[in-house]
């Protein structure tokens, strides 16, 4: 036991990493790998058994609990966004640096590229076997879909993009009053299940027209993944250029949530807040000032 | 980031509500508005896509923790009602002062109203689609139930009547013990989820016979957006007239959820709790005489 | 509002009951009604609607989140057994009094009674639609199986009694664990959401034989009532006096839990705590004789 | 009463077992059973009933639940790992002591075997009526796969391996993450909750290439069972002797995870820790020194 605790003190020292903005990207991006491995896991479940082992329902399920678990990880280290809109937000709110904002991005969208490779390796049998042989993007025994988002048929471009703005304005909503240091009403360590349960509920209710993306790097490291796994360039260029859409929307989206959410909140209990304290501020100066005058 | 901070200091100020009823039924219009956007967007998502995308249990978990997020997100501000039937039940305990019922009720109708209209704008598309160029109201191809709910064939207004009654009374029953001060049991900041529960359960049990709206904001909100979107004033004449119902069954079902928790638990914890005051009064008294008789 | 409070504070001074067993058992007897109004409803639910709007799964959710919210109704009153072979075990263990088992078993099932019967009336419509002017017990469109439990067609008695008994035995090892003074891992208020699950679990593996009574009372009232509603005594004698079975077997159970949980966990635990009770008390004493014999 | 009492004052004497290493085995054998039997017991509901009373989902929410309560009932003597790959990668993290790991992996395996021996007791009628007589390993009525794991056709062992691995690969990061001293977010008690959620979440998305065992206990327990019970030597044999697959790559995926965990997020939280710990120190020591000096 003596030996293995030295050479483990010895690991701990060599792989520590002291600078902050890389420790938390690295969070980032195990967090993302997590969130999208679980989310697309059960996804290409339901796809590759033909719905024998799965249901919308349990990907909504799995998305959701998989956000939970990646906020988990690594919450205590990044803050857990997963989501380059939810790093977006918290930026336009001066919550955190707008140099966070590219960095996170990127290692959101590498975590879920890895992620979506962990799924393509361990469902390579089942992904040949259910295509025949062949990697499709759009049609009968499609399997892009499994990792990136594509619009149902009856989706045009306009109503899509709608969709992925609201999404994302609920989402960031919900997150924010999660996470309001003036309006917490969850228990301390709470906020990743709560996260959770806000993507489980935007799944069961907007997840028709698109499959809920509501996060670019959710959708583009998977996408990127599937373009150099072999289903090729078409991932880009199916239904019209799709792939932009899971991209922009988001970042309009997070900013209709953060307006939405602070005109008709956040703005008054902060607000209330500062109110107090300022009260307070007053009322020690003047008992100061009367003391003063008595002395 | 100073200049930022500045802007946003200035935005806060401008933006800020002072007035506390304002700013409680603005929370209330936010929380009914997350509460039917979920909800009303399940029961789209199961419609539209012909129960591929959706069953009856996936409209329960949305409604259910749609109604935890909306507490979330207003609960510190207004209490997180979203049902005017929760208010009436509180001003009748004496809880809430009645002038805050028309208020609420009023903000909560318009939040359900604002709610099914994004869910209308979401899912554009796609109700085109399925009523194939048509809103229709009752029949094949029916969208009017995605938003109000309409009564099973099998059932009479007065067996409705009384369902929705009995909604409402579990729903208050089940409410009171939740926030109950001399009985309760959960930890602070749990008692969103533990409504959202209840809310599902309803729904898993009470769900057949009409839909549970079990909140007369809930129902009226949509109903009258459909009115105006499209669906023409059918949605309120069909089925006998039938709107009415959930409008006023859930207030008499809030009378007796009031009496049967009150006098089967309430008044009982209560009483205890008074009891215990008095007499340590009163051993504070006798103490005090005492302590009189031996100075 | 000043004549309001007046009013209230008289109602509540009139139907105070003091006497604590009362108030338990009236708890008692509201918690289980809450336990069979949503669980059997969601039965109700699922058989009346033809499986359109519930499935397996749903009334597992229901049963098991009923249990949580009956718990949450009566638990700081009455300890929210439920289940007469809950109140049975903890007597065994000498955590209740003996006198309150007949009292709690008459009103758990009074309790059930009336729960089933508020289902009853919710479904009024629906149930006489179904059996097309009929209440059946056996065969198509049966409904006395929304109500009490009836075992398969691959059933015969004996292994109906081992799986009462077993499905009972593995409630009250982990509601034991549970609520172990000794062995309590979960924070306070959590309890209930805890046997919520618990109950949900066993649905869940343990509900295909007979459809997991596991608890006398919930069996009893609702067959009591099935019997005078219509039914009639058919309830009783149908497959080969059934009845008995999900009475007495979650009885011998009970036994089975207690004996495993201890023997296996119980108590070590709680010898632990004996033990280092002990040697505190020891070290006490002798730092007491060694200062004696410094002094 | 006062006989009860000294009666259960003597059993817990006579039954108290003092050694640690011994209690905390059997609490394990006890968490196992109950992970097992609740979880197989979904399985066999599945199978038997013919998917009338569950579906993969039902034992997806069996599993992730039957591990919560497992850890629940035996978390606080022994850890809660029920799964000797959980107790592999703390011996490697050197946070619990080697001689454990043989001791830990019997009687999880112990517990496995009874656990699916009582599921074989439940459900014995329902067995031999789907089987109509024969207890049989592959094929169509085959019920061996309700104990033990066996492999999709599409997979090769190759892929399984793989498969294996990164699943426990994924449950070891979460279950690190939950545990860290360094990096711990979730509220004491609620670690079992959170690692059921794991639990659920890989069968929501790693269940169908062959069945997500993810635990060698769990696994070759129940098909130790199935070999004596009547399934005979081919449960080994099948699938091109398959089961050494479950039992060897969950320690090597163990191995993954633990790096995996360590690399990206351990390592840094620790060493900030650490280093933060050494800076109050020498803050300390300085001020002595300053101290010193003034002196």
């Amino acid at each position: 036991m003596g030996k293995q605790k030295v050479c483990l003190d010895k690991l701990a020292h060599i792989f520590q990493i002291r600078n902050l903005l890389m420790r938390q990207a690295l969070a980032e991006c195990l967090g993302t790998l997590i969130l999208v491995m679980f989310g697309c896991g059960a996804v290409a479940q339901l796809v590759l058994s033909g719905g024998s082992h799965g249901m919308f329902l349990t990907v909504n399920f799995a998305f959701g609990f998989a956000a939970t678990l990646g906020i988990l990880v690594c919450g205590q280290v990044s803050g857990g966004h997963l989501n380059p809109a939810v790093t977006f937000a918290l930026c336009i709110l001066g919550r955190e640096p707008w140099r966070k904002f590219p960095v996170f991005f990127f290692f959101q969208t590498l975590g879920a590229f890895l992620g979506s490779g962990i799924i393509f390796g361990m469902y390579f049998d089942a992904l040949w076997d259910f295509g025949q042989g062949k990697l499709i993007v759009i049609g009968d025994n499609a399997t892009a879909g499994i990792f990136a988002t594509y619009p149902s048929k009856h989706l045009n471009v306009v109503n899509g993009f709608f969709d992925q703005m609201i999404g994302t304005a609920a989402l960031i909503v919900c997150i924010l009053a999660i996470v309001d240091p003036y309006n917490n009403p969850i228990p301390r360590g709470l906020e990743a299940f709560t996260v959770g349960f806000v993507v489980l509920v935007i799944g069961l209710s907007m997840g028709f027209n698109s499959g809920y993306a509501v996060n670019p790097a959710r959708d583009l490291g998977p996408r990127l993944f599937t373009a150099l796994a072999g289903w090729g360039t078409e991932v880009f260029s199916a239904k019209a250029y799709w792939f932009y859409v899971p991209i922009i929307a988001p970042f309009l989206g997070a900013v209709v949530g953060v307006l939405v959410y602070q005109l008709m909140v956040g703005y008054h209990v902060e607000g209330e807040a500062r109110d107090k304290a300022k009260q307070e501020e007053e009322s020690v100066k003047l008992s100061n000032v009367t003391t003063k005058d008595t002395a």
